[in-house]
Formats: C-alpha cells, structure tokens, sequence
C-alpha cells in the first residue's frame, strides 16, 4: 500500500486488526499465484497495483468522490444496471465475496449448506472488513438465487441502505416486463438517492462507458483465442474481477493497453505458455477476488484457461448495449433487452448459455471444459449435470467440479484436475 | 390389498417387482407408526383403509375416470389450483415425493445436495413405482424453489407431458399480476387437455368443493386446541396428506365423520394422550407420505404435535375462496387472491409466516416450536434462523431440526427431541 490508509478505514467502522490480517492474507496470495507467474505481459503490472491498492487508494477515490457529493452504490450481481448508475451521477462497485471470513459468526445467521459467495459477503460485513461495502450509500441486492434472495432478508437487518431488486426466472413476456419495471423502480430509486435525474445525455453517454469496458474485455476475449495462449487465464480473470472495482474509463484503458501488447505478443508467437498447452474453458459460478483458486490449480497442472463463460467472464459482459436509442425511454428498453439476454442459471429453461458454453469452446478452441461450482449453488448445480451430458455428446470432455473457498481440497483437486488435463494432451 | 392390481400396475408401466418391494415397506412403516398408535379415533378407520388401498382401489378410481374421459393432472406444490382442475372436469392428485427410492440413479441426475423431496419425486419416475405419476394425463411442475424450478427442466425429458408454472417471488402488484396471468394460462392448458371449458358454474361448484375440504380440516384443526389431544399429530398429518389424493366429497365427510367423534371426546375429557402432555406445533417444510418420521419421533417422545404449519398442513389449507363471484372472470380473481395468501418461504421478505406461527403456537396453545427443514431446503433453512430467533424473543422454544428421510439420523433425532420435551414440562 502506497500511504497510510488507517485513518480513513477506521472513520469507515473496519475492524482494523481484522483488516489488516486479511490484507496480508490477500497480499500474500497474490504473491504466490499471480506475481510467481512467468511471462506475463507487462500491462498486467497496472492490475498489480490495482491489487495493491484495492482496499486503500480505490477506497479514498471513493471517499473523494463522496466528498463532492456524489453517491456510492454496492452490487453483488450482475443484473445491476451500471449505465444507470453511472447516468443518475453516482458509481458502481461489486461487493467482497470471494473469501471465507468470520465463517463461525455468519453460520450463526445463515444456514451451514449456504454457498461460499453467499456467506463470505456476510463475513465481510460482520467482520467489519469490507470498505466498499461501508463506503456503499445504497447496497443492491436483487432475487437471483433461493440463497441470495432470502439472505438478503437477513442482510436487510445488519445495513441501513439495502435495496432489492426483484427478478424473472423466466424469459417470457412477463419476465421481461418485470424485469423493465424493476430498472424503471431502481432508476427511481438512484435518482432519489442522488438528487440528479437520468436524462437522455447522460445515459447515452453512460451507456457508451460501460460499454467500452465490454469492448475492451471483447478485445481481450478474441486475443485469448491465439496459441500459444498470450495472456494467462489467471491474469484474464483478474480483469474480468476488476471490471467490477475500477473507474470505468480508466479499466477500459488498461485493458486496452494490454490489447496492444498482447496483439504484439501474438504475432511474434510469444505466449505464456507453450504452444499447444491444452485449453480449458471454465464454466459456472462466478470467481470473485480473492478467488483464484481454480484457475492456480489449473495453470500449474499443465493447462491455460483461455475463457471463463461465468458472471465474472463472458456471460456478464458479452454483450452490449444498443446505444441508438436516443429518449431515456428508448434507452431503458436498450438496457432491458441487454441485461435480459444474460443466461443465468436461474432461469428456467435456459438453454442460451449450453448454446454459449458450445460457442467458447469453438471460439477459444478448447480441448475442454471444467465447470466450476461451488458447492450449495443450486442453480449452477443443477445446470451442470445437462451441461456435462450435452458437451459429452459433442465429444467435448467435461470435469465437474464442486467446491468453496477452503483449501482443504486442493489437494484433491489437483489430483482430478491433473488428470483431466492428461485426458485432453 | 382387497384385490390383485398387478394387471392395472403393468398396464401403468409399473416395475412390479420395485413397486412390491415399495408397497411392503409402507405397510409396514404403516403398521409400525400408526396402527401402533393407542386411543385413535375410530374415524381413522377410513384413513388406514385409504393408506392401505392408496396404490390400489384409489388408482382404480382414477382409472375407471380416464376410462370416460376425465383427464388426471399431477402436482407437487399447492400452489396448483385444483378449483380450476375440477372446473375443467380433471382430477387433480398430489404425485409421490415422501420416500427415497432409487436413489443412486437419481443422483445421476439431480446432485447430491438436492432435498429429499426432490430427489424421491425422481425417485419414484425412475424407479417406475408411482402410479399417480404414470396415470397423470399432465403433470404440473411450478417454479417455487431453484431446487425444482431447476430440476423440471430434467424432468422435462422423462416424462412427456410436463407443464411449467411460473410463480412470483415477491408480493406485489407485479406479483400478483403474474400469478393472474399464469392461472390464466394453466386454465387454458386445462382446457385444452379436457377439452372441456370452465364455465362460471363449474368454476363455482369446484370452489365449494375444495372449500369444504378445507373447512372440513379447519374444523379439524379447531378440535385440536383442547387437552388432552382429541387426535395423534401423526393422524391428523395423515388427515392433511391424504387432501391431496382423495375423492374430495368423499375426503370432506370422513373428516367431518373423525370430527363429530373428535367432538365427542373433548367434551368427555377423552384424549389420545394424558392431560398437560406437551404440546408441539410443527413449522417448516412439506411432510409427504410416507414421511412420518419426525411426529413419529415426537409422539413417541412424551409429547404431541397439536399443529402444522406447513405446506401439507394449515399453509396449504388455511384459506378459503371466496366464493362470491358470479363471472369466472371474477372467480379467478378471487382465486389467484387466495392462493397469493400462501406464505411459502418463496416469497420475500414473508413475514406472514412468521406471524402465523405465532398465531398457530396461540391458537393451539402450544408449549414450543420444532422447525423442520429438510436439507437442502434453501427456502425453509434460511427462514428457520429468523424464525427461530423471533420465537425466542417471545420465550418459545424452538428447536431447529435438518434431516431427510434416511432413518440414519433417527437415533440422534430422538434425543435431541426428548430433551427439548423435557425442557417444555
């Protein structure tokens, strides 16, 4: 960390003994699996410091922001529309749920058989380590999942600023009308919070800027495609992460920059790995920072992950947009139809994302494809035995695997995982 | 067994040999749990004899209705109008969900982590033992939880005739206007399946006569509040399970035949255990048959269950139609408006559980609280800690129990539900 941040998390309420503990434990993590990777483009040294700082200087951008009056709103899901956000004056941040903390307390407030996610964005809260979080003006939860959806009932009681925001869990006329009423009563609900109205010129241009983020991410996508691979799917993960965290403008540029070197990189056939690596695409839960606990076994088990069809990956970001619209009206439609086309698990049927899983592993050439759950994500679960049986089919081979923050399997994990990445050489 | 269905049972696709094996154990459980019961009503005469005949002479009925024409739906949640079902001229019966039955295969389908009352519902399809599933023209699968919500798209291709209705998670006007809109659209599959169309006299008729079932265990319920207990818990869950199965008319006499003894009984102090014996309301997830084995645990511990609230029990029953309307327009309203009631832990925030919980711990003057969740059962577990907690802050005891119907945990059970008797004397 580049000063002294104690001040400004104690004003913020963090447990600073507990905070410090988990920054060293993330420092230390970071160390081991991302600084010990070989050949990494150099870009990947602004994500480093991103890292460095994602508690201290983010925050006092923030707090500076807070400062001049504008407003600070938590998410945990990618449902929540950020162009209206960013149109209504205010800035979006995802919210910690990547690692186990105070793991005794939350099971005092939420059942044993909850999922990792779940139940580490209750640690963060009780453990009072979370500075987005305390730093959040309006924290949104929304009706994705049975575990998300009732948690937040009890989330509702330890914040003073929860706002839900309900869903579809089908694809149907009404699920989209729901779904178009729920952003019209959120935008409302933002601009209450702010005091500024989304008018036609702020959203499109809100609009514009998330969309770059994707673009960039786009370009990133389609550079992962080469072999031998020139980016690992550890660093590819850590942007998709910090897509969450970072001042839109400012990630769309370094990622970009990153483009421009890994474009260099590939034609001069220079990876991170040998040519010929096989390639695995992730599939599944979502991996929030500091989870990169898959992606470690997988890259040191002899593989590279060239994609990650999941929240933190292409089924959040893939697709754009439109950005004729030119009424606020016309632009909330936009955002409707983009946000209805993400293929979550919790909707039923949800036959789009077996199709995008298929498309990744044309698109990354993949010699194939683990899908990632973690344990008590009924949704994903529950996809993952048809997803597995249909890739089966298309002779596209698939490890399922089940798993949460520890590390007590890790072990075990490598074990199957290295032999799954035996099968595809 | 009065007779020999073994040609009906091959007809249906039955595996006789599994489908024995099946009958067997639950007659003998029968046995075990409810014939071994003391001081029963004689009214419960007809229940054994509906228990004993429930794969045999009730599917016969069902049979000899297809054989004329009537069309048979099935479903797994009560959020399926059976006014509607009957008003088309269909029969609606609850499909098997309260054993586990091949379960390896099933766990090649469904993960390990699903409730049991899922897994059993797949149970009994692929194990080709229910026969209520095999006679059902349409079974109706509805999105409640994601354990089912998820699990019907497999199920969708086992068996060919499944409709999906979708519900709402949230109680409000966009809420309620989707379960409209559904009902709608379940009246027009109804119709199409009987080819027959619900008229504003059918739809009356068919409100009255699923009213009166329930008025016939509301007075059940009423009976239940004095003490000594005129009735066994265990009997009257089989009252509230069998609702789902039974000839309705038939259904609604011979409880109100078990109430004219109940009546009997209290005004003669006759109780099916002594005085001041303590007294258990059982909160939380659906109990199916043959799933006896938490009230079985309980009453053979010293203490009676005087109340359920749960799904096979007063949350499914509690309310009537209203049975004013004189268009179907105007009845479907007062339909949707009745089942919208329906405090499933679905729904969030629910806060009318909670309240008629403490309304039912009143009513029937109850002296605690086990809350059973099935495990697994994201929707229950997660409600049981907030439940739990308000309960205590009232000075009720709750005890907090997760199982499933393995009788593996039937030791641990049993003691951890003697010394909660032992602390309510």
């Amino acid at each position: 960390m580049s000063e002294n941040y104690n001040a400004m998390w104690t004003d913020l309420g963090l447990d600073l003994e507990a905070h410090d503990m988990l920054l060293n434990v993330l420092g230390q993590a970071y160390q081991d699996i991302y600084l010990a990777q070989e050949n990494r483009p150099e870009g990947m040294g602004y994500f480093d410091f991103v890292m460095s700082e994602v508690h201290g200087l983010r925050i006092k951008e923030l707090m500076d922001e807070k400062a001049i009056g504008r407003k600070i709103i938590g998410s945990y899901c990618v449902f929540v529309p950020e162009e209206i956000v960013l149109a209504a004056n205010a800035t979006l941040v995802g919210l910690c749920s990547g690692a186990d903390f105070a793991t005794e307390d939350v099971e005092r407030l939420l059942p044993r058989n909850t999922c990792a996610l779940i139940k580490s964005s209750f640690g963060f809260k009780v453990g009072k380590v979370c500075p987005y979080l305390e730093s959040a003006d309006m924290i949104v939860g929304e009706n994705t999942c049975d575990g998300k959806k009732k948690s937040y009932e009890t989330l509702g009681g330890m914040v003073d600023n929860l706002y839900v925001m309900d869903l579809p869990q089908v694809k149907s006329e009404n699920g989209k009308a729901l779904l178009k009423a729920e952003y019209q009563r959120f935008k409302a609900a933002v601009e209450d919070l702010t005091g500024v109205a989304v008018t036609a010129g702020s959203l499109k241009t809100a609009i514009q800027t998330v969309n770059a983020k994707r673009a960039a991410l786009h370009r990133l996508f389609t550079l992962r495609r080469a072999d031998p691979a020139p980016i690992s799917g550890l660093d590819a993960l850590l942007a998709n992460q910090v897509f969450f965290y970072d001042n839109p403008e400012r990630f769309t540029d370094s990622v970009n920059k990153i483009c421009d070197e890994l474009e260099k990189r590939i034609e001069s056939k220079q990876g991170v790995f040998a040519e010929k690596t096989p390639r695995i695409l992730v599939s599944g839960c979502p991996q929030a920072v500091p989870n990169w606990k898959l992606p470690m076994i997988v890259e040191t088990a002899g593989a590279v992950i060239v994609g990650e069809e999941s929240c933190v990956g292409e089924r959040g970001t893939r697709n754009l947009t439109d950005e004729s619209g030119e009424t606020v009206e016309e632009m909330i439609d936009a955002i409707v139809d983009r946000y209805f086309m993400v293929d979550c698990a919790i909707f039923t049927p949800n036959p789009d994302r077996l199709a995008h899983i298929e498309q990744m592993v044309a698109d990354y050439r993949a010699d194939g494809v683990i899908h990632y759950g973690l344990q008590f994500c009924q949704p994903y679960l529950m996809e993952s035995i048809p997803v597995e049986t249909a890739l089966e089919e298309k002779q596209i081979p698939c490890l399922r695997i089940e798993t949460d923050y520890s590390m007590e399997d890790v072990g075990q994990l490598k074990t199957r995982v290295e032999a799954f990445v035996e099968q595809l050489r």
